[in-house]
């Protein structure tokens, strides 16, 4: 139970959700293990790749009806099973209150139903709710950043409505000006809509101009206005909530993991001693968090908890848990410090010859040595590591191929002058530039999934209505028929092919479709596929491409409003504490420092042996024996390192906000009866531990911190 | 002299600068004034206008050779008289060691050369000199604001070219990625300069994408790396820099603010009495710092800053002199509230029926009640009243053109909608974005006019370039000869006028400039216009444009930057006060109240009899004594309004840091004996005062307080 209010402090499990009986508990740990992630997330991707092979599929993957939609009814069976397990865990009652699971499980057999009909008649049907297949993808627990987002986003949407209105507010009144010009009310609206996007500018003035020169006043206004000014209102309101949020979301996860260890620690402490956690209760509740641990590191992150030197663990101690069990560790070698001695002078070397054999084989050997001195897996978790190994293989495929001189090398001889980014190091803005970019990227990649779960659903909705309804020379009652022309013109002798290209802009497959919402993405010319589309189809189909550009703002709004968050973040930071990012042993990541004397060792040795004689898990303490008998030191110092993430830069931002809302915390925790001692960890404990074991007291209701 | 610091204070002059003998007094006095600032004013823009009557003039506007050259040296000459009354105020050593003015005297000298150049050869030839005429606009005291925003976005301008390298080195390695589908480097360079602004795409990935389907890839990845991430960055980086520069900018300020009062009581103090300032010696100080200030102002103001109810004023009152000097006074009256009683149920009435007659009318008995209690000014020194007023104003024309059904009101009768306005004042989101729109507008008035003086530069060179370079039909040899076609389309008995309309984007004259380069800065298309110019010119053109390109990159980031800022700032305040905002009595400004007895009146029109018998500056007193009489009370409360500004703000908000600056500046000020005397106002003067009267001894070198 210890160890399940630990996991759920760090998979942010609501503690009501905690599982009741044996039944709910071996359902729970069997939901929460990698191979059943794995099997959620490739159930997912199978359900939306389906989409490759469903008419309208890209051509080299088609597939028979029977077949795509046998192997829907597969993945969703899948899918059934995965919620059956989070039913027997949840219990009824928790499974029809948590809402997205409610949802997954209404869009289930929505889809079940469908895949059915399409077996019977073996022929797809206008299927829309395939839109909602993302779903999915995103409920299972490895897109937990992508859930993220869109809670984000749904948060920072009641803002952007507001600003959006006024926006829209004024297009309306300029819509109304400039009635007399555009003609109809629509037209004059949906101009607008385009000019907003600057896509028809200064086209869509220029018949005008030519014949009043004043009437481009109108349309500097409207711009200025609406893009220059509400359209950054709308960032600056967006960037606004999302730091608000952002840092309401870091303090519910700080006092969450705070409150899952308060639990955690009750339940040791009440158990057999009441002082603290021993070494070997600890050492028992990490053999079952982290199993694949070996013995040696379950005792050194003991001993990094361990900062005061006494005997047990108190509760200040354990505070720092989730800090350390991620930290990899490896002793101390004196000759490490090498590569970070023939650093400096290597980037001076680099800028005299950027591209010729000296220098670039001092970089193999520096990363050579780097390698080597601290092992491949810390080597490659620092960004900056990895940014020096590809740069220098590149580098050397570039030389190779300069030397073979063959064609197919092409690619690569030209990446050489990527060689020019390690320049990029040598410059402190850049380094805070390219650190950032390290440390964010695995938010910047979920924010990239999100927008293609985003485009998804639009691609669904684009090929139901939109399949085939645009090829060459189609459009011809358009005002856009140009673009769209496809003529062979022959002129003399010669065969001039004029193409308007924009055929190519189309729904016609999944793949396709993703092109063409990304060109209307970038905005430029949008109004051509949507002219050309709606000359096709009908009026209605512009609020599909308006709408897919006002999603499209909310989300580019939330990814600006987030690198700018995140920059100036981390620039405040740099300036607020100068030296731990100059520091170049510090700049890999946090490092935790512990010295073991050979006594220590003895005695953990030895109680191991107690615990679990014969376990071959004893051998990495052994090799920590046989190190020092071999360096002839009585200890030694090992380093724990992992690479530094955003919690870690806020923890030490919003360092006094941290204090208050701990006291925030503690505060409210005390009037609960339960809860109040945990403050004093030294007293007896009661016999009615907060949390029962679910083996032992299936009938205490479930608990809830909230 | 003590007057002069103070003004030196508000003007933010350096003290190196203070006048040092009676003639330097008089040229200083001469050139502080409205009418030479009006005077330095109208020269600016009467050379920036002439480019209006130049060759290539506004048809309309051409004026003859001499005509205009005359009238440019007149200007000239003029700003000739103002550089030399600063000689006079500097002294030689202090002019050509100040570089704008050096830059200035330059300038002006080419200028008159080229002026004379032109009357005796009678006419104009290629004078790109021209585009240096801005700085005589700049220079004028009232363009402070403009001068302020070029030195910020020449401080932003380091991180910028940084992340500018970053995204120009991209660009190169895209380039010679792209080279084998965009044929020369210079074509490759080129297209994905424009494709970095999204202005050719996705017509540019067209061709290659109807080969092969996968070429999407390269375009997709170029523009994910170089608009959605670097650019960000470089609005990240802007926005960072913008930041700090303001607080230290806000900082410096406020320092020497507080050295100018710092030096004004020490010289008040040190001549007659050593304990404070006494309400004669203020009253002699405000007669010539503030000359159009009634006696009973000058009174209040004194009583305002008296915050102690000391006979005289200390320096911690005296701290407070910048924030009461531009109070606007008025005695409170009971009935004043009235308007905002009824304030609210109107609110409500106005949602129901928007266009009524009904809440028209209730609305402008507001309006009237609400002028006839604050007074004209006061009124519409808030932006919400001039709100209220003009949507008011607005709303009853178009009642009336209603009424008369009449053709020419058409554009009054559709401002009808502006009614809906008013709903924006009930929404707290609406009101904060209005009220920093209202606060931040001299600002952003500001930013445009700096923006309009980049564009004046860029339009001088463009017609020196480009006049009349593109016309119908040129640009054959070019990619966008469609845009600038113009055929009579004979099509059986119909002509149809074919037209490309890019033909009128030209720099023919500076007002077609100006539509040109905002279409420039809106960024579509723009490429065509650089496109059809390059064709008819050189291959160098494109530098123009390119450069014009980065240049309003940088002043766009920073008015984005400015928004964000701003609204940001704004929230986080309204966040930590949540009442200030709130109190409809404090929203109009910053209000100071002050008491006065009838004692304290009598004793004031005493001192002031004394001081200047006859004088008619007395009535103001009196009047408050009648007003007194006339109610019947023994005392009466009066209220000192003005608009909040930024600094207000910012007082706020960095409440604490504030202290720690003058913790810092008193630190820094000790060890300089004149100046440690500051911090113990009631010790004995020093018979040495800092700074010496400029009529006594002339022979005392200049004061350097940095």
């Amino acid at each position: 139970s210890t160890r399940l209010i630990l996991l759920e402090g760090e998979n942010n499990d609501k503690f009501f959700t905690h599982p009741r009986n044996p039944k709910a508990l071996a359902a729970y740990l069997f939901a929460h293990n990698h191979l059943f992630y794995m099997m959620e997330l490739l159930t997912g991707l199978l359900l939306l790749m389906l989409s490759l092979c469903e008419a309208p599929a890209v051509p080299s993957l088609r597939l028979d009806v029977y077949v795509h939609a046998t192997l829907e009814l597969l993945a969703l069976v899948m899918v059934a099973f995965e919620l059956c397990m989070k039913l027997r865990w949840l219990g009824f009652h928790t499974f029809i209150r948590h809402k997205r699971t409610m949802v997954k499980t209404c869009v289930l057999l929505v889809q079940f139903v469908e895949a059915i009909v399409v077996l019977i008649r073996q022929t797809s049907h206008m299927r829309v709710t395939r839109a909602l297949r993302p779903i999915f993808l995103v409920d299972c627990r490895y897109c937990g950043a992508v859930r993220r987002n869109l809670r984000q986003i749904f948060q920072s949407l009641p803002p952007f409505i507001d600003i959006l209105l006024l926006l829209l507010f004024f297009m309306v009144i300029f819509a109304i000006l400039g009635k007399s010009y555009f003609n109809t009310m629509e037209n004059s609206l949906v101009s607008l809509f385009v000019l907003l996007t600057t896509a028809n500018f200064p086209d869509v003035m220029m018949p005008a101009y030519s014949k009043n020169r004043w009437s481009c006043v109108f349309f500097i206004v409207y711009l200025s206005i609406e893009l220059y000014f509400i359209m950054n209102l709308l960032l600056a309101v967006v960037f606004d909530t999302f730091n608000d949020v952002e840092k309401m979301k870091f303090k519910s996860l700080l006092l969450h993991k705070r409150s899952a260890i308060d639990h955690a620690f009750q339940l040791l402490v009440s158990r057999q001693r009441p002082m603290g956690v021993s070494l070997k209760q600890f050492d028992g509740l990490m053999r079952f968090y982290r199993p694949r641990m070996s013995a040696r590191d379950r005792f050194l992150t003991y001993k990094a908890l361990n900062t005061s030197g006494a005997p047990m663990l108190s509760l200040q101690d354990f505070y720092k848990f989730y800090e350390v069990t991620g930290l990899k560790w490896k002793a101390r070698r004196n000759w490490l410090l090498i590569p970070y001695c023939g650093y400096f002078p290597l980037q001076f070397i680099s800028r005299l010859h950027c591209v010729s054999v000296l220098p670039l084989s001092v970089y193999g050997v520096e990363v050579l040595l780097k390698i080597s001195g601290l092992g491949p897996v810390a080597y490659f978790s620092s960004g900056w590591n990895l940014f020096d190994f590809s740069v220098t293989v590149f580098a050397f495929l570039g030389l190779i191929a300069l030397a073979f001189d063959k064609e197919p090398f092409y690619f690569i001889v030209i990446l050489r002058p990527l060689q020019l980014l390690r320049l990029f190091k040598i410059k402190q803005r850049y380094r805070n530039v390219l650190d950032t970019m390290f440390e964010l990227f695995p938010r910047m990649a979920s924010l990239g999934l999100t927008l293609i779960i985003f485009y998804y659903s639009f691609a669904i909705v684009g090929m139901e209505f939109f399949a085939d309804v645009v090829y060459p020379n189609c459009c011809n009652t358009s005002t856009v028929a140009d673009s769209y022309r496809l003529i062979n013109n022959t002129q003399g002798n010669k065969t001039v092919l004029e193409e308007g290209y924009y055929y190519l802009n189309n729904f016609n497959n999944i793949l396709s479709s993703f092109v063409t919402l990304f060109e209307l993405t970038v905005v430029n010319n949008w109004y051509i596929t949507m002219e050309g589309v709606t000359s096709m189809t009908s009026h209605w189909s512009r609020l599909y491409f308006m709408t897919f550009y006002i999603v499209t703002m909310v989300v580019m709004t939330i990814i600006v409003a987030f690198i700018l968050d995140a920059f100036v973040f981390r620039m405040n930071y740099s300036r607020k504490n100068r030296e731990p990012l100059e520091n170049p042993e510090d700049e890999n990541g946090i490092v935790f420092e512990v010295e073991v004397s050979r006594d220590d060792v003895l005695a953990a040795l030895e109680l191991y042996k107690q615990m679990c004689p014969g376990s071959s898990s004893l051998s990495s303490l052994q090799g920590v024996l046989q190190t020092m008998d071999k360096s002839g030191h009585s200890s030694l110092v090992y380093l724990g390192r992992r690479s530094r993430t955003k919690s870690d830069l806020s923890m030490k931002m919003y360092e006094e906000e941290i204090q208050e809302w701990y006291a925030e915390y503690s505060r409210e925790a005390l009037p609960e009866p339960d809860q109040s001692l945990e403050r004093d960890p030294d007293s007896p404990m009661p016999d009615l531990s907060p949390f029962p074991e679910p083996q032992l007291n299936s009938q205490t209701g479930p608990h809830s911190i909230n």
